[in-house]
């Protein structure tokens, strides 16, 4: 018997990586086959390149599948392993989604940002003690177009001058933000385009491009919706509403059954990131960060936004069913703030709560006049304040609360949507990994964390569709260090917190990664009862 | 802010596992929520208990998800990621199926063999040098039933005593060995029941008990079925074939369009282990291994089979096409043979070669008379031959050929089922673990191996459909050692083996496990052209 070869030589046969992943590049002669391959399938009648990710970390989808970086498979898990105290009767559907790039960028945007990448979203569908998982990406035009051509055909973040000009024109949204359930669909999202429908339990996609039947006046979508839960509405607007670059901001709302019932466009101080809102039972908040939408930027190939410490924010309100004329924009301190917590309204006085840092919290987005800051970035609970009465005055007070807690992605009981409320959760990050429970009432704060594991944002999940504000759980995804970032479902109780997490599911890898989850009762939900 | 708890108090909240990995079990209290849902859930209307696989290795899914031992999600990966010069005009689809077992087992099963675990599919689909994942259980009525019951009913290995009384009389066929194309159809086997038939580029589940229109008369069917390559004709059998422990074989051909032709059933001498066959241009030649059809163990709720080292194994020979009242049985050295690698007759001279050890292979059968012993489980190529014209003769003679060799689960260019044949291949297991290509012209072999890489069965890929014997790829997974198990899927070209692996698909994960795989060419998939 005669072994054919050695080591060195066999790793010379398997292209640019060595095959054993200790980064030894290949030789010149092995690249040969990939090199002639990788041309645009566009009009050449060739087949679309391989399929390789990079190993660069930073780079988009960067690390590929030996770094675990790169999970692009749709999943169906019947009944996860669950361990612990799993309430029998919790029933509905956990939803996550987050960017997984479907394909690699060519080489001059390979280094577009992670947000750029195509929305894949997952479920965990609990019922009776049983959980089962499933993935699918969102199959929208720019991910059916990238499918077909077996390759990334879209450039820069909201960039579209960057686009193979096969696909000039198309829809560039990559639902990949959050999702939503409303009037039996759900709704997925990202800011700069319309929600893309999927089926809430096979999770098939049945509209690319969901318009409210329609009568959506935006061009594009916030990724944070609210509910008034006296009505049911759903309140919704879109930035940029009108056109790319505009800095028209549309807002709206649609009844139970996603009738659109109301529809107004405002024009904001300039076209910048408006990732979040909030609504009270009177009024809609908008809040312009100084993460402006830079022309020049996109003139040259970039991403959309750039961040202008010399620009206000501005906090802008008006009035919920009028013409949109009362629109006010408020000035103040600046915070860079993405998420909204909650806010009300008590007659003409206006509260919001939102995270946010002192300056840029996104160092994917460059700043224009200084380096990134960490310390600047570092977010804490922001009380935004105004008074629609004090008609002379167009300063927003804005206050650090609870500054033990240094966090983001804020959440409350979402059932208390438009309302004074009393809890509210931060993620917090770093070593310290956890999920803070904000208590407005006692002024208290405790921080819920499991050693060893880094926790996504979390989702407040109500007892009972009908129980009191915060009697429920918090589920979300942790990764588990120990483990190579193996993902369990984590359940606390909130009426007991002390003995840890109440329950999880252990999943046998790493889930898809997410920026933001939803729960939706199965009441709620078609076919699901 | 307060920190709630301390990791001491927070992993007693979570079970039987300490939420870490680190193997130390909960506290009593932890287990109350368990034990109480921890009950039948046929004919209660309670919820069936939460799925917790066993930490302990060697029990039916042992080690559980942290030991990525279970991987039970069906998957859908567009594009994996290919290195290296992958062969563009390659264009079909590399199946594999293997046991996953769909839920754990209770307390007294719980040391079921893994070879009960239920069936799961995979495939490559590869085209224009793209590849496709993807993977489904194969849905027979014992994957319905206990995805229904959300629970394992079906009790030991081939063992219909042990079964839950919800299922008794079901089909318990697990389609966890082998699959094979015929007739447009995917045909996924298990020895003890009908094939189940699934539609070969969705892995949709079509027929669970695929019986060839009605007309199979064995209840059972062979993993192994063979191609007569002058005709298209499949050759297949099934031992037990008259009901369960009955001494019955039946063999059977059917025409390309799956009608059977044939079909005649003999007696074997007793019932036991008929893994393979071998079918040859004039001969069907069945093998009867010493694993003995246990009734004793089967009644004391045991698996189906003893291996008894005093029986003698049985090479029986019939005329294809006569009714069967021809079959001759020979004896001689006893070898514990599983595979056929290949065979042919020249006249009435009949030649088939097999792996196979000394003793038993396969230790989670008990041996009635022995220990298991490890040296004499080593496999080697035997090379059998019986003349039929030699009357007076039952004594087959049976030498070790490649005797450098050692390995299992022996294949060929499948092309030359029946015929004469050059190429033979085998897997070598262990440390040295590789691809050992026979050259019968030569009489030379050689091992392809991947350092760190150990190795699943590999299959023969022919260049083209009507490439010559052997012209081709060897394909095949990997495990990545150093990466915690991590698959690729490896592609040796045949032609030039000298510089290792010519290309590899990257998966990001460990694929799920299996017993075989099976090359089909896109034409002879329907809607693959």
């Amino acid at each position: 018997m005669t072994k054919d070869n050695t080591g060195a030589s066999r790793q010379a046969g398997l292209g640019r990586r060595d095959f054993l992943g200790a980064g030894v590049l290949g030789t010149g002669a092995a690249l040969t086959g990939l090199g002639a391959s990788a041309t645009s399938a566009q009009g050449t009648g060739r087949a679309a390149p391989q399929v390789d990710f990079p190993d660069e970390r930073g780079t988009f989808g960067g690390g590929g599948a030996a770094a675990g970086a790169v999970n692009r498979t749709e999943m169906d898990l019947r009944d996860c392993e669950v361990e612990g105290d799993w309430p029998t009767d919790l029933d509905g559907v956990f939803y996550r989604v987050g960017p997984d790039p479907q394909y690699p960028k060519p080489e001059e945007h390979k280094f577009d940002i992670p947000f750029d990448g195509e929305g894949h979203v997952s479920m965990f569908r609990i019922k009776g003690g049983h959980v089962d998982y499933r993935t699918r990406y969102a199959k929208n035009a720019r991910y059916k177009a990238q499918a077909e051509a077996r390759q990334s055909l879209f450039g820069m973040y909201r960039n579209p001058t960057t686009d193979d000009p096969s696909v000039q024109g198309l829809n560039r949204g990559t639902a990949n933000t959050q999702l939503f359930l409303h009037h039996g669909k759900l709704l997925v999202f990202k800011e700069d385009s319309p929600p893309v429908y999927m089926e809430p339990l096979t999770l098939e996609t049945l509209d690319p491009e969901y318009t409210f039947g329609g009568k959506l006046e935006s061009q594009t979508h916030t990724a944070h919706p609210k509910i008034d839960p006296l009505t049911g509405e759903y309140i919704g607007f879109g930035y940029e509403a009108t056109g790319f670059l505009s800095k028209d901001v549309n807002v709206f709302t649609a009844d139970k059954r996603g009738n659109i019932t109301w529809s107004v466009t405002v024009e904001a101080p300039y076209a910048g990131m408006m990732h979040d809102f909030c609504a009270t039972q009177d009024y809609i908040v908008l809040y312009l960060v100084n993460m402006i939408a830079d022309e020049n930027r996109i003139r040259e190939g970039g991403v959309h936004f750039s961040y202008d410490s010399t620009a206000p924010c501005y906090f802008g309100v008006l009035r919920r069913g009028g013409d949109g004329s009362d629109i006010k924009w408020f000035t103040g301190p600046n915070y860079f703030c993405t998420h909204v917590m909650g806010g009300w309204n008590d007659g003409t006085k206006i509260i919001v709560d939102m995270d946010g840092g002192e300056g840029n919290q996104f160092p994917f987005f460059p700043s224009l006049h200084e380096p990134f800051d960490p310390v600047k970035a570092q977010g804490y609970l922001r009380r935004f304040t105004v008074d629609m009465a004090d008609r002379g005055n167009d300063q927003y007070e804005a206050t650090t609360i609870f500054p033990e807690v240094s966090g983001m992605l804020a959440r409350q009981d979402d059932r208390y949507h438009t309302l004074p409320y009393r809890y509210g959760f931060l993620n917090v990050v770093g070593p310290e990994s956890g999920w803070a429970v904000i208590d407005h009432a006692t002024k208290t704060s405790k921080v819920l964390s499991v050693p060893g594991y880094r926790l996504s944002e979390m989702c407040f999940v109500p007892r009972r569709k009908d129980a009191s504000e915060g009697d429920g759980y918090l589920i979300g995804l942790g990764s588990s260090m120990a483990e190579g970032g193996r993902s369990d479902l984590i359940l606390f109780d909130l009426a007991d917190t002390s003995g840890g997490p109440r329950a999880r599911v252990r999943m046998p890898y790493e889930c898809v990664g997410q920026v933001h989850g939803f729960w939706a009762d199965a009441s709620d939900i078609p076919g699901a009862a």
